[in-house]
């Protein structure tokens, strides 16, 4: 068979594209509405996409003017789609910056269990002074630092997943013994940022642990990455970017002595579909002309860590921007966007019109062939091993891809057909069931 | 319509009783399987109870040789039982010492909009130094300082929970203004154990905020729950303490300037059920016979406070044990611990064997007219307004109950025959949906 893609459903509300709310069809409800995401849910099954994905963040943006905001805990709504589909992955986002290890590698133990072996978690180490100050803290705390927090949480992590062997339960009613004590394994972890003495108070899931995902592109993102994930996500511009970027992800895991093809790279897809092109173009104009520009100043703004008032809508961005190494918050989006208004000479205006759409993904409006062309190329020419699919309209959006794109696709020989026999979300991806870090391969020497 | 009694159905694995798991009809891999929870949900709601209910502790506990450790998560597998269910409450315990009240609010509320507002929260402080310990702490805190965190951690709850008015949402699509700031309330709490500035990330639910529950009743949990339980779960051994602790429990929430019939109390009871009262004694002894004594001495131990190898099995508890006072872990659980084992004169064993059945909670042997008959009278004379159901073996405990108590409730008048159309939870208990903190009511003077 040939190498097949890898297809990710990445779910928000009325669609990705800011002011996809206001159009006739979308439903204002649609944030706090299981149905809604019950729909999304079973249409990626049907097109046999290998996982649901949700965006999360701890804070509520300062205005609630924009564009549906306040949405159902990711971990929380993908646990009852859990119950309402068969095959496909559940990948949750969840901060290594506002979480505390135990509670979280609980919650994804639980969900990896309840679906058959189909969690996922998109570690993220959440930029903003909103999320921390409803935290404690006064600030944002420093990029490095957020990451140094997110390789120790992993650690202590993996280490309560690991904390129960597979075969720790015996379950001997005659001899009444349940358990063998032997096989539980406490971290018994002290660290810089945390101290976790005691074993997980769930045993070993079907996977092992929730397939690892993450998705920041800075150094010490990639480094993370390098490190410790089976799939990244990734917002990339050009085709030459992207083909960077999948160059050196994979180079930096050959480094960790990694296999690399066991981390996926998929980057971020906003499919603007018509039946001709015109139609797609229609369409992208009509979402652009409903973006209401203030708030989109707002989060520029805001990501580029300028005063309130500082940008003018018809004017480009300031020449003298600080580079990347100043910015605390998102640094590989700040230069995606800094870099996408300098290379096509951007007004405000007109960044914001692209940032809209996917704020910061590639859009690409087109038919459905031009759409799966854009597809193959990339995913045949190094750039991706397949993508997340941010429709900009919900339901809509994903229902027009996967009746349109994902025949074609098919047809093609990159997307399976049917899901088959294998069950797990890693499996889905290729990937082996990671060993128990605790457990001595069999047939590996005792040690003397 | 008569007073009607509250039923709640406390899950737990393979039952109650610890020895549960070792019966034939036990499925030792009950405690990961999620289609064993449904069935059992299933089975409480047609017995038309107003509630499930899982305990929690964010502990694994030394041993897992005993009986079932390691469970799901309780707010994850509960939302997956809301998908299963229609009308029956969801009631997850979740500690206030070791969670953040911004991350514990969010699932809450989601959990709460996903069931159609049937959520509630058995708030509790966690006893113990080994959940301390899988959080940077060396040993339990205080607890008195736990008390005075919940506390805080409910009034920044309830002010998350109150942040989004319940018509913030405005969906003007035509003026492009999807939510009206002026409704949204941002805590900007600053106090001793958080610090929490933005609104929740979800908007106001169904119920306002999950049932607070409360389930601690040393003179602080007394306390705690007069200010803001809406249902206190109780371990009573005999009726005349149940009618003191009913007693003081409303005329403490009266004092707190509420409603008495606001609080409902809960307490526990293990029915072991037989056709006959000699059947019943034959369960009874038949699950006490397959206790293996060992642990029990470790537990009592350790809820006692005295160290490993003090207590001999077949001697009485030693006469010097600390009062109430100087416990820091489950304040009166050991008092009711010490006061049975003294009131009945009993051994270590003999005592290990009644706790076995419900570490503490009623066990109650007899037919189905005798457990009704318990039930009624406790009811009636002011011991309880209703009953944690906890069977000692599930799933069948719980199908005997429903299928041979019920019907004697129900022909009783005490008891619903079905759930008609009042929806959340709270309105089964007969409560008032909470108004918002932020919001003037109607008719009130304008502040001058
Ligand atoms: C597809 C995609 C989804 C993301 N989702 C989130 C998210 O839900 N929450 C979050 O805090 N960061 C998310 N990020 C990561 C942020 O963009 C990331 O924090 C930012 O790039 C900062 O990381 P960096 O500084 O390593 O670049 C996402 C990134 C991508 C590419
Ligand atoms: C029915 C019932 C269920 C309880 N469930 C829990 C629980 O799941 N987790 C927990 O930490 N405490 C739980 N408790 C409360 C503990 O028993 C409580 O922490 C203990 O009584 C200490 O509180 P106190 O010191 O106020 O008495 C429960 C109590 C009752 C009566």
């Amino acid at each position: 068979m040939p190498r097949q893609l890898h297809l990710n459903a990445f779910l928000m509300t009325t669609g990705h594209h800011e002011a996809s709310w206001r159009l006739p069809e979308s439903d204002p409800s649609a944030h706090v509405d299981l149905a809604h995401y019950v729909r999304l849910a079973r249409t990626a099954e049907r097109g046999t996409f290998d996982s649901l994905f949700l965006a999360d963040g701890p804070q509520l943006w300062s205005s609630v003017a924009q564009r549906p905001a306040g949405a159902l805990e990711p971990l929380t709504l993908l646990t009852a789609l859990a119950t309402a589909t068969e095959h496909i992955g559940l990948i949750a986002t969840a901060s290594t910056s506002y979480n505390s290890p135990y509670n979280l590698a609980r919650k994804f133990a639980s969900l990896d269990i309840i679906s058959g072996g189909r969690a996922g978690w998109n570690i993220v180490t959440t930029a903003g002074a909103e999320a921390a100050r409803n935290f404690g803290l006064d600030a944002e705390p420093a990029h490095a630092e957020r990451y140094a927090r997110a390789a120790e949480f992993l650690d202590v992590a993996l280490k309560l997943w690991d904390s129960w062997e597979d075969d720790a339960i015996v379950a001997d009613k005659a001899a009444g013994v349940w358990g063998d004590d032997a096989k539980i394994h406490p971290p018994r972890h002290r660290g810089r940022y945390f101290s976790v003495e005691g074993a997980l108070n769930v045993p070993r899931t079907p996977q092992g642990y929730p397939l690892l995902v993450q998705a920041g592109s800075s150094e010490d993102g990639k480094a993370f990455a390098a490190r410790y994930a089976e799939a990244v996500f990734t917002a990339q511009q050009t085709i030459e970017d992207a083909r960077a970027f999948y160059a050196d992800l994979k180079s930096r895991t050959v480094r960790e002595g990694r296999d690399p093809e066991h981390v996926k790279v998929l980057p971020g897809i906003v499919p603007v579909l018509g039946s001709t092109e015109a139609e797609a173009r229609a369409q992208e104009e009509l979402l652009e002309d409903h973006i209401v520009h203030r708030h989109g100043v707002e989060h520029l703004e805001r990501l580029l860590q300028l005063p309130a008032g500082s940008l003018d809508l018809d004017a480009e961005l300031p020449a003298d921007l600080p580079p990347e190494s100043e910015i605390e918050g998102a640094k590989s989006r700040y230069t995606l966007v800094v870099e996408l208004a300098r290379r096509e000479r951007l007004t405000v205006r007109r960044l914001i019109g692209r940032l809209g759409g996917g704020r910061g993904h590639l859009t690409f409006a087109g038919t459905p062939e031009q759409v799966a062309d854009a597809i193959e190329t990339w995913f045949t020419q190094g750039a991706a091993d397949g993508f997340n699919i941010m429709p900009p309209v919900l339901p809509s959006g994903l229902e027009l891809f996967v009746d349109h794109v994902v025949p074609l696709l098919r047809a093609r020989g990159l997307l399976r057909t049917e899901y088959g026999p294998r069950t797990t979300l890693r499996q889905r991806y290729g990937l082996p069931r990671p060993a128990n870090q605790y457990v001595r391969p069999a047939g590996a020497p005792a040690l003397v």
